[in-house]
């Protein structure tokens, strides 16, 4: 019998936002796939590791999710991650693959996801906590209230768009806005809403940007912007 | 010195959806607030009591939560219920309030936490699964990707404008359409756009309707729909 894909979220970055069931099957399953060239520097391997010190004991496989838009590159290397999924699968044996916050919300995991089931293999998701959740509970805030929508945003995608974008009603969630941080700035600036900024939130390097005026250039990868409806 | 009071999001139905933290704040605290006049009929009870058993002896206090958009009745409601928590971290005892899914999404929960905090004590929200994503992780499809913008919208109160908000370009989630679910079911029909909806998600008398064209006219409170974009 073939082995089961467990897509697991491991949340934003603290080991006690895994679920009981993440570390369950944690412990159960043999094979666990690193997102990363490098297993130890990964930030989902630490997050399980600080939950699960054994982890070492597993057999871990380091799975290449290059950062890029370039569609050819990442089809290749989600298909070659398939690939070694699969190689297990095959034996029998279940991989478990670890995923930042929640799988079902822009994560590479999902394109390993699909490949699998197409093979026609058993892929099971398990979630996460979802960066942007976590957020606002290290702000002591919440998101979205009574009539209130919530729109969760791409913004390095959307940085063309983002005039238009913070004009919708609601609370704005604005996930990874990386290098395109300065005209995100600008176009929040422009609309005269409340913004806060969280960078590595969570982490030891975390810090925090009360209003849209202290909003840097530029931030790291682990940058979420949350752009509120003046009241 | 004064208690803390900790809103914790137990998820979404599933009792190993629970966090390391939350179970370790139950465990470590005394006193647990459980929305619901009966403690025992209560759903984030019942997700709680299976991930440990002996929640009966802790101190169990019920908050009256109604389902009512009447805001006198509302404001009237959760003073009640600030001041039950009060009471407790007055005497230096915490308090761990109970809440489904994630605190900071259409948590009541937060209209506690923003009195709390008001009246000078410390309160903390810790994070939980989202209904949204479990729903996605139970239907095993992806919610966003690359740059799709995701949209969560409370149906109840959207209702009337939702031919407007199913142009929103990504994946909309409706929540919690309920009694308003025929209104959003033409509109979505009208949309000409895929809709999965899923009622009762992960509990036992769970439905799953695959396609727009399956919705009833009417369903329970625990209702999500996904919507996805043609593509």
């Amino acid at each position: 019998m073939s082995g089961i894909l467990y897509g697991l979220g491991v949340g934003p970055g603290d080991p006690e936002l895994l679920t009981l069931k993440a570390l369950r099957l944690i412990r159960e399953n043999p094979v666990i796939a690193v997102p990363g060239n490098d297993i130890k520097a990964s930030v989902a391997y630490q997050i399980v590791k600080g939950a699960y010190p054994k982890l070492d004991e597993k057999e871990l496989i380091p799975v290449a999710m290059p950062m890029t838009k370039d569609r050819a590159v990442l089809e290749d290397n989600h298909n070659k991650a398939a690939d070694a999924v699969e190689s297990y699968l095959k034996q029998g044996k279940n991989v478990v693959f670890l995923t930042l916050g929640d799988p079902t919300i822009y994560s590479t995991y999902l394109y390993v996801h699909k490949r699998i089931l197409e093979r026609g293999y058993q892929a099971e998701i398990v979630s996460g906590i979802t960066s942007f959740c976590a957020v606002a509970a290290r702000l002591n805030m919440g998101l979205a209230e009574m009539a209130e929508p919530l729109h969760v945003i791409p913004a390095t995608y959307k940085a063309e768009e983002m005039d238009e974008l913070l004009k919708l009603p609601g609370t704005k969630v604005l996930m990874k806005s990386g290098k395109r941080l300065k005209k995100v700035r600008d176009s929040i600036l422009r609309s005269g809403q409340n913004a806060v900024m969280i960078e590595n939130c969570g982490m030891p390097e975390e810090k925090i940007y009360a209003s849209a005026k202290e909003i840097p250039e530029e931030a790291g990868y682990y940058t979420l912007l949350v752009v509120k409806d003046k009241k």
